[in-house]
């Protein structure tokens, strides 16, 4: 079921500008990029969704003109926090202090060596690991638009400065990691679509400790 | 569907030493891992899969003797790339038209510009990028082992330096980054598997650029 899914998905190349992507499904990619486990539960990354033609536009010339961007129906901007703080930490204590019955002396000491270990780091050690989690979401999400048959472009290839300006993300915290246009392929205009996907031998990939 | 298998799934705390993932289930977690999109198609990482008891005792005390490591059947170890080399680029070229009737002037041009790209940057600043794509392949393995029904406890908490020593991964020019026990749960004996799951809202997560 899911392996099949992933034969089917594609780095799609071009996609239909005549299609949108439905509310519905769109919402259930972001929930499964939502529920991705993360370090210590902090989520330590916020998605912008972009449908605003212009905003795309501007988007799309500070990723190199791939034409996914405005072509697709919408564009997921992964971002993650550019440093840990204590107030980003306390935020997630207080939440899962108010969901599972109140903050008890365990949740708040695991936090507290979290705090004592991440806070003195320099940012940059800090904004790496805090991408690592978004990658997980982003893998997440490109899983479950497989699963909706939504096309989606996985992409790194794209000026981070300049996506985060467009957006306003520095102000808020955040830098730009990776981009996911969604909408539907148009076969009849992608070069890729046919191509036989291609992926390392198991044997070369994997190496077994028994 | 997704979803569901994605609520389903937790960072499993205590599992059961009685019970082992069966043969096909592990291959088709490591499939839908080997499936995973990553940047230019590098797969920049391997996965080795340890089932030895001694071994894995050894990397349960470089991993704050986290005891799902032994009390799984098996524990996946995600190693990405120390660096990029020619030689590591130079082969998926290769294998790629292989696989793709020849090696195009377009296949060669694109991979040469890559190279240029990233063989002059820092060994540290090439294995971060290959970690996010090992993460990748990490997001898709432990939703894979949701639809196997099979539990899973990702983990970043262990000590890379050690457990590259026991599995010898330096000298393949490798760097650990994430650890993935598999199993299954010990209901009576996880504090958390009766634990709400804490997850930011979506409108805390998601901002909207219409």
């Amino acid at each position: 079921m899911l392996i099949e899914k992933l034969h089917w998905r594609y780095a799609t190349k071009k996609m239909d500008p005549n299609r949108a992507v439905p509310d519905a499904a769109l919402e259930r990619i972001l929930e499964a990029a939502r529920l991705a486990p993360t370090s210590s539960g902090l989520q330590p990354f916020e998605i912008v969704v972009v449908t605003n033609p212009e905003i795309r536009a501007q988007l799309r010339a500070a990723a190199f003109d791939q034409a996914q961007i405005t072509d697709g129906s919408h564009l997921l901007v992964f971002a993650a926090w550019d440093n840990y703080t204590e107030e980003r930490i306390d935020a997630v204590v207080e939440q899962t202090g108010a969901e599972r019955g109140g903050v008890s002396d365990a949740l708040t000491g695991y936090y507290e060596r979290l705090k004592a270990m991440y806070l003195p780091r320099p940012a940059e050690e800090n904004f790496n690991h805090a991408a690592r989690q978004a990658y997980i979401a982003f893998s997440q999400a490109i899983t479950a638009a497989a699963f909706e048959a939504v096309d989606a472009t996985p992409m790194e290839g794209f000026d981070a400065d300049k996506v985060d300006e467009i957006l306003g993300l520095r102000a808020r915290g955040l830098r730009s990691v990776t981009l996911l246009p969604l909408g539907y392929r148009d076969t009849s205009g992608d070069w890729l679509v046919d191509m036989k996907k291609v992926r390392r031998p198991m044997d070369d990939l994997v190496t077994r400790v028994a």
